[in-house]
């Protein structure tokens, strides 16, 4: 049996779970998130399969001390020692065009995983944040990372280039990365185990950020999330699509410096930008209660959602299943609702009783829809375990032979 | 009979054509293009249905000598006194919120015409152009203003909002506008025309500047372009859809000002920047050749394409009439038939020998296609002329009244 614990960090949280792996099987031993780290009244919670919800405020002045805390708690619940963790794996953000798939990191991968996340300064540090904690807290273990960006590096050239100078992508390397990759992965296969063949699938990763990919045969054809995780689908925060002049044009003209209209981009802008909250379940709150603002938002969204859909429906010559997976593709029934209603064109079909499932996996279109239509739980931690596990055995039969 | 002049200008050109008017037909007398204005070696052309084509070189410091010049040739061959211009109709590029029509220039409408171009520092200045020159040369004649963005205003709230602070919208009046919706308007009418019925149309300008236009029973509901003409589909040298990051971080690592990363999006992207040829006849060729950046070019445009085509079709939910104009759409058979062969998806279906038309009106899908597509070629200035001599009618009928 071996243990690995798979962190997931934000700017300002760390998520953790805990797997054991044995025969194949992966069990979630215990889970929970550390927040507002760096703000005042941190809190990190703890959950298991055999015992209720725990939560306590404490001070995490930053990651290293959240991740301090939270081997502290896994010390007092399910471990004795840390040296039971055999592998941490985690979600880093950016792997440029280096990796296509989890590695093992060591000092090589390292510079690169630096060199990666230097192309998206907001984001980008938040994803080395594990990484720096480990190195200090557990330095003999095993560490994987698990690219954001990994899975769309199957991408054709027509997908990802933007149409610049084409200096612009073999010197400076800009062009489409897409992030979310772990996610769309854990669609891919996921929907593939369900239905029992490939095909093509359009998988629509909801939550406060989003992105949808157009998945041809079990590999990323196009997605929507571009050189950073700003665009494509309007999201909680952050604008999605915009035109590329607007920047300039508000600094132009609202004397604002390049830093604040970058902030205003990402945190000020999206669903809470246009309605002036940022989580779609207060949201239709409002919307429900007939507030304008609130109704504008969630036509904008539908509008772009069916828009991506739209385009790779294109993209993959025709449509086998669309998932909705992340907190809003999970539990809103009523976002999936009208959404599948504009897309009949396509042969889509919503079993509307099917589709009041929350949270768990289901097939919503009717039985006689053209496409099938899911819900799927995202499950990045239970992918990237499983990267981790993967590349800790081959690195220790690799041992064996030598 | 009425006389109308129609002047379509660019920033380094003015394309005019005179028509006469009588009893709703309408005949274009003569037509022609002054060209590298303010740039060494202007040229002037001219032509109608009763003469060669001529051409002369001449030195057009500005567009009002340009237009001097253009009244002159007209003079010498259509007209004995410019009184008898009874209109000067003319493109201009952007209305802002302030017209969803065409309208008579006042100084009210004079006016707006500068506010709202001010919204577009780079492409706003070409279009006052005619404006001022006609204002000094023909300083009683009636003058029209045909805006580039008033198809597009019937666009719902969902399509043409940004999702940004909301007072980006309110207060800054930053949203999507669109542009060529002159174009647009005329294949909508067209397409009516030639079909029989009103529908669910999409239509692709493909020129050196191009966009497209989701039309439902004659009204543009979703457009390419946006704040500006330099986004959406990809063009001769403006970037099209970017990831909005990408400027900045262009300015923060490239050592650029603004008005460099600006002017690169603009005049050295697109087409160019990928294949390092502004034009498909020159990236066609060679693409033929296996050249590998003219393969990725063409690439490139194939798949937007299809793109914003999926998009669109999701938007009208369900397509009747695919249309191509413009230079590209119009005269490459090839490029129709690329695009067409990846929509089989959406009931497309192209008859391969009626594709063989160059530059005509013809109904290229096969006989049992679900969606028609046909070819139209522009004129942008045939419907400008409606408008106007519409106006003029409108005004004189008034006065009689009166």
């Amino acid at each position: 049996m071996k243990k690995i614990l798979v962190l997931n960090s934000g700017s300002s949280s760390v998520k953790y779970q805990l797997f054991s792996v044995e025969n194949g099987e992966y069990t979630s031993l215990a889970k929970g998130m550390a927040e507002r780290i760096g703000l005042p009244n941190s809190v990190i919670s703890y959950s298991s399969s055999s015992e209720p919800k725990l939560s306590k405020q404490m001070d995490f002045p930053n990651h290293e001390a959240a991740i301090k805390e939270l081997l502290q708690v896994l010390l007092r619940h399910n471990i004795k020692s840390l040296d039971e963790i055999d592998a941490v794996g985690y979600r880093m953000g950016h792997g440029g065009e280096y990796f296509d798939k989890s590695v093992i990191i060591d000092n090589d991968v390292k510079e690169k995983i630096y060199d990666a996340v230097s192309l998206i300064p907001l984001h980008g540090p938040a994803f080395v944040l594990c990484l720096e904690a480990i190195n200090n807290l557990l330095p003999n273990v095993t560490q994987v990372a698990a690219f954001d960006s990994a899975f769309h590096q199957t991408m054709p050239k027509e997908a990802f280039l933007y149409a610049l100078p084409i200096e612009q992508y073999e010197k400076y390397r800009i062009r489409k990365y897409g992030f979310h990759g772990t996610s769309h992965a854990y669609i891919a296969q996921k929907t593939e185990e369900i239905l029992g063949h490939q095909g093509r699938y359009i998988s629509c990763h909801l939550g406060s950020g989003a992105s949808i990919t157009a998945i041809k045969d079990g590999k990323s054809v196009d997605t929507t999330m571009g050189f950073t995780p700003m665009v494509g689908m309007i999201m909680g925060t952050r604008c999605g699509d915009l035109d590329a002049y607007v920047p300039f044009h508000i600094m132009n003209t609202q004397n604002k410096t390049m830093h604040e209209v970058n902030m205003m981009l990402n945190k000020e802008s999206g669903l809470l930008g246009l309605s002036g909250y940022s989580d779609m379940r207060e949201i239709l709150e409002h919307y429900v209660a007939g507030e304008e603002r609130a109704i504008t938002a969630v036509n904008v969204y539908i509008h772009q959602l069916i828009k991506h859909i739209g385009s790779f429906v294109a993209v993959l010559g025709g449509l086998d299943a669309l998932i909705f997976t992340g907190g809003i593709g999970e539990n809103s029934a009523f976002i999936r609702k009208l959404v599948c209603n504009r897309l009949k064109c396509f042969g889509i079909s919503l079993d509307e009783k099917a589709n009041h499932t929350i949270g768990q996996e289901a097939i919503i279109s009717s039985p006689d829809s053209k496409v099938k239509v899911l819900v799927i739980p995202a499950n990045e931690e239970l992918m990237i375990a499983k990267d981790t596990y993967a590349l800790i055995s081959d690195t220790q039969q690799v041992g064996k032979v030598a």
